[in-house]
């Protein structure tokens, strides 16, 4: 224990296998809306239970590591034990009791959490519960590994609105598709089942109308057997005048389909997409254009952590120049498509370089032929 | 030693030395024409001395390591050694001896190549001799590294057309300047530092009149002090019809110039550009256009073996359409410009995907904020 951190080399470790369970791909995808969460509960100096976050109304990451500690050492096996959890554990009653009780009746004896729920219903009062039960706490360890795996839960907790992560894949001389919309295709397969593993995390994956109308793409996720059958996330359209055609392939009837457009959504066509289970809201901005912000606002009411955006360069530069772009997910693959190739991000003429949108790369690795970039606005 | 292959694992190891010999900064920018040669005398299972080509005119790596041998170990130093080199020693005289006679001189036992040398005054005649004077040799132990070493001069001498990197900088959505433009300094100081390292091995630094006119650049190396004082390679400028301001930057005395242009090289502009130390050649091609081939076949006639082209979208594109860029240096800066920024490679409108370009990215790394991708067709 260093003079300037409470927490011992031991207290690392044992933080560290709590965040390796709590972004486990099962979790990853599957406890929406609820944060992603893992604990780990040690004794003795060994681990006599695990848990993560089951699907919402399912068991939270203690109970579940309380359970696990039960089944294998008995009913009093959390006396005295200390529990780390990535996320403060929860004060209040929601689909479920609330964690900061059932580790009190446990008789554990100390926690350790990476941050503060940034839930207003709970930000600090279910660590005060503890406090309260003589339990001794504290909070920090790892918080920044904490925060990155629930980046969509804590954007929609603190700002009211979700972790926005926009996904291109184009050329190495920054081209999606030719002038004439051939697109398919152009990274490899590595990639593009990279790119499903981003579908299946996120709550939503939104598209433009253009992409509606030119691809006729599913928006599902499509991931390999061994990788488990995923939860399917909201469609979400951005189609202002309602164009998108009752024919398309989204509408799979596996998953549930939001059309945000801005005008009528009484009209033939909003009943004919009605029909065909859409769900369609009125979302009116300037100039006859979803107001692209307050579509996020009303996906976040929703409980949409992250979305997951694959649009053309028109809604991908709108998307951006509104601010709401969170993320770059940029897949590159090698070759070249020339100057009459469509571009990546419509973001109108610049007239000075310190007009340009600056990105901050995060990071950076080959898959397959292709180049992967993750890179967020400064 | 396994059964396919003659060398030993001390064969592999001293041929590695004699890679990093050839390929230290000071050799890679100074022998041109001459190819980068490294060259290690091993005797009694330890070396004895070690050498590299010099600048053209003076001594090459044979002769350099025979030196150091017997400086250190006396005359006799050689005697019964094996000669470990990256390319066939010579058998021509050009302006120095021949090196197979100055190791047979020597009394060298053994010689062990990379590769032949593809100089058609050599192709073999080298180890040849060697063997003649029952020197036993033997040819292709790690060739394809050696061949990487002196791509350009292998291309020059199997091709009649020298190495052509084509490098470009530009934003992540593969925009290189704003429409009006502005361009300077997208990526950062180690991109540009790396560029100039890249610029101080080639033996031309090629541009085309719109970059001229535009960027008013100056073509020349400029390294930090502890890389040496660089060679100043010629200076090529595509200018079809010689619309070079005289008072360019280029024309700073320190390193020749040649403009090619398409039509006369005789009237009062060109004249003007002669009178500023240039050479003008005309190399006419089709709609008025300078024949780019032609030209590299002009280039590789001077002994021109590496050239580095810094050069925007058209002749970019051009030199790729005309299949003459046989590696792209991309530099890639963590910024965003949009759709309506200027693009790296005019190739004209393509109708279909399979008339893209495909690459293979031999290297990919991060330099600073930006990466850095080494890319060639396929």
């Amino acid at each position: 224990m260093s003079a300037t951190s409470p927490y011992t080399p031991a207290d690392h470790a044992y933080m560290a296998r709590a965040l390796q369970l709590a972004q486990s791909p099962g979790v990853l995808n599957t406890t929406t809306p609820n944060p992603r969460v893992g604990c780990v509960l040690v004794r003795e100096g060994r681990i006599i239970g695990e848990g993560y976050t089951l699907p919402a109304g399912q068991n939270h990451a203690e109970i579940q590591a309380l359970l696990a500690a039960r089944g294998q050492h008995g009913e009093a096996a959390a006396a005295g034990a200390t529990a780390y959890v990535t996320l403060e554990p929860c004060s209040h009653h929601g689909r479920t009791p609330p964690c900061a009780d059932a580790l009190i009746a446990a008789g554990v004896a100390r926690v350790v959490a990476a941050m503060q729920d940034p839930n207003p219903q709970v930000a600090g009062q279910g660590l005060a519960r503890l406090q309260a039960a003589g339990i001794e706490t504290c909070c920090g360890l790892m918080a920044a590994e904490a925060r990155e795996i629930n980046i969509g839960f804590v954007a929609r907790m603190t700002r009211g609105r979700p972790w926005l992560r926009l996904k291109l894949a184009a050329s190495l001389d920054g081209r999606t598709a030719l002038n004439n919309g051939a697109s398919q295709w152009i990274t490899g397969p590595a990639s593009r089942a990279d790119g499903h593993r981003w579908r299946a995390r996120a709550c939503a994956i939104l598209t433009g109308i253009g992409t509606v109308l030119e691809d006729d793409p599913q928006l599902t996720v499509r991931l390999d057997e061994q990788e488990g059958r995923p939860r399917q996330p909201l469609k979400v359209i951005v189609d202002s005048r309602l164009a998108t055609p009752p024919t398309a392939r989204l509408f799979d009837g596996a998953s549930p389909v939001l059309i945000a457009c801005a005008g009528s959504t009484t009209d033939g066509q909003a009943a004919a997409l009605r029909a065909r289970g859409a769900e369609i809201v009125a979302v009116p901005g300037e100039r006859g254009q979803v107001d692209l912000a307050a579509l996020c606002g009303e996906l976040a009411q929703r409980g949409i952590n992250e979305i997951h955006a694959e649009a053309g360069h028109r809604l991908s530069g709108a998307l951006l120049r509104a601010g709401l772009a969170d993320e770059l997910l940029l897949y590159y693959a090698p070759t070249l498509l020339g100057d009459s190739a469509r571009g990546m991000f419509a973001l109108g003429e610049l007239t000075a370089l310190a007009d340009r949108r600056d990105l901050q790369m995060m990071d950076v690795r080959r898959l397959g032929d292709d180049i992967r970039i993750l890179a967020r606005p400064r």
